[in-house]
């Protein structure tokens, strides 16, 4: 099977040769090592300061999400959602769970955010603002630099899941004042899925002092604690995080973060050149590099990834709920090259000269 | 290295195989039907009902600990916990955060529970009974059927974190009434670490409609939900998963869960007997087959920690705090075999004709 969907994706062969070993014990020293490396180059990828911190939490993305709620969101606040697809509601849904007191932006399927929407909430006394700055979902890829200049004047702590978008697109901690960012192990980073990562400024680290944590599992301040020494509270996906360890290290040998965005955003392009003559929309103002969402002109959407998967042997990435027929979704992270492209190319103008699409 | 740990221990070539595949897409039906039989698996290899259901929880023991507490109990109950150790603490812990109205048995490091401790507390009202069947952190297996006949008795809600235990000690969930039983991937199941599994009876599945969930990520009516079509709320740790499906039908097809678990124990009583002659005491009134916690008479536990791994190739499972340098574990679970045994006690003997111990 070639993988184009937006998670899990393909693994180099460093990482899947990882995944063939037994995985060792790590209360040691050995393993803790690996953690602080990981942890450094985290940092060092999302341009954080020297002061910023990084946990690694045994969990999907969601986890995460949900961690960046309840250690640093409580009755005091006043949050500001932008919601535009299904991660966006999740932000609005983990609001509605903990009672905060939150207002969302809700933008239609592709609809990219202006910075004329965000003006009317001016010193309006926001505190928080959660952001999917790639609505994985609907494939748009919101303007980190609108939004970081409204959190800048208006003082608003400010959370950016980049769980699809980290080393897809450029992010800098540093430069956006970001305050919490979130990212997964399935997505470009490109190892299996059970780890998601979290990367606070010193700011975000001070406030957990302020919010006791409401979850066990999910506590940020002693995760970090433990993190000092390379180490977790409870036994963390060993065999992944050291996966992750040597991603990490293969893209830094490789020339470091921009490199790894600059080959990403090749096969993005070169896909969208190849798609322009068949019969798909493209349904984003905005993109990512990390996918492209196509709206099939002549036919259902989640019938053209059935037929893919069970006659081509392709993963495309479908929608669930109403966008399903409408939307689906090609994925350009992971271990992928204009070859595996132009297969996918190959098979949908098979399916057009069969008439299907 | 050979890995005498309580987890992550060695697992089976099979399951190696799978950790060096690509991890695929997994909204398919595919996917699905591994799920499906995960769940039927898992119920069979606990003797659950059919009525019974199964939940993996991408995430450690913690987590489904802390879900075992969230969905199940609120300030109507009352709960009383076994404390026997760092995870009877945790459970302790968890009462505490979550404000309920608990009582603790607190036990002695070694210590086996009696019936005539659980029967002071008969009659008193308690709604929800917490136990580390095994207490891994000291290695002391509780007798299930005591705590079963005292739950039964005063119709109490019995959660069973079995997280170590399982498939190396019998569980027998519709025999001995249990409502919630909790293991891990990294323990007899001898998968990499990232998931646990959660058992709930269909008194507990029904429990859920009365106890909204105060967790998005450890929601398990979400789970449940999504479960029946063999899917989960969010991206779990597909490729584990599919090694736990690898795990479950190689136990399946070398004879079954009584097998694997007459392998543990025969592993376990040829570790005990060889050790005899060595300078170390066993410190556990009632030890389960999965571990053989170890007092050496002569020096430091942690220090032959870190002697056998620097120095022979060999995790032992050290302890933490004050235990560190009272009490060593052995592990009898993963891919071990009597000759892993003879390397050890070799090791151990060579240990003692250089003085060291």
């Amino acid at each position: 099977m070639i993988n184009f969907t937006v998670g899990p994706v393909q693994s180099s062969q460093t990482v899947l040769n990882i995944g063939a070993e037994q995985v060792p014990y790590f209360r040691t020293n050995e393993f803790s090592e690996i953690m602080l490396e990981n942890e450094a180059l985290m940092k060092k990828f999302t341009n954080a300061k020297e002061d910023a911190r990084v946990v690694f939490m045994t969990g999907s993305g969601t986890a995460s999400m949900e961690a960046s709620i309840v250690n640093f969101f409580d009755e005091r606040d006043k949050i500001l959602v932008i919601n535009g697809g299904s991660f966006g509601q999740r932000f609005v849904d983990l609001c509605e769970l903990y009672q905060l007191n939150y207002t969302q932006i809700k933008l239609e399927v592709g609809q990219a955010l202006t910075s004329e929407q965000l003006a009317q909430y001016d010193n309006q006394g926001f505190t928080g603002f959660l952001v999917n700055i790639h609505e994985t979902s609907t494939g748009v890829h919101y303007d980190i630099d609108i939004i970081s200049e409204f959190c800048q004047k208006n003082n608003i702590f400010l959370v950016v899941d980049a769980i699809s978008s980290f080393l897809a697109d450029k992010i800098d901690i540093s430069g956006s004042k970001i305050d919490v960012m979130i990212t997964g192990s399935q997505k470009a980073l490109a190892c299996p899925p059970g780890v998601s990562v979290i990367v606070l400024s010193k700011k975000a680290v001070d406030r957990l002092e302020d919010y006791p944590s409401k979850c066990m599992y999910l506590n940020l301040k002693s995760a970090l604690k433990n993190g000092e020494r390379g180490q977790t509270p409870f036994t963390p996906a060993v065999g992944i995080l050291r996966q992750i360890h040597a991603r990490l290290k293969e893209i830094e040998a490789n020339g470091g973060v921009d490199v790894e965005i600059a080959r990403v955003k090749e096969l993005a392009e070169d896909f969208r050149n190849k798609i322009k003559d068949l019969p798909f929309e493209i349904t984003s103002e905005s993109m990512s590099n990390a996918v492209t969402p196509l709206h099939p002109t002549t036919c259902s959407a989640y019938e053209i990834f059935l037929t893919l998967k069970d006659e081509y042997g392709i993963w495309v990435c479908p929608n669930g709920g109403e966008l399903a027929d409408k939307i689906m979704r090609v994925g350009h992270i992971g271990a992928l090259s204009c070859k595996d492209n132009d297969i996918l190319i190959a098979a949908l103008k098979d399916l057009q000269s069969r008439g299907i699409i």
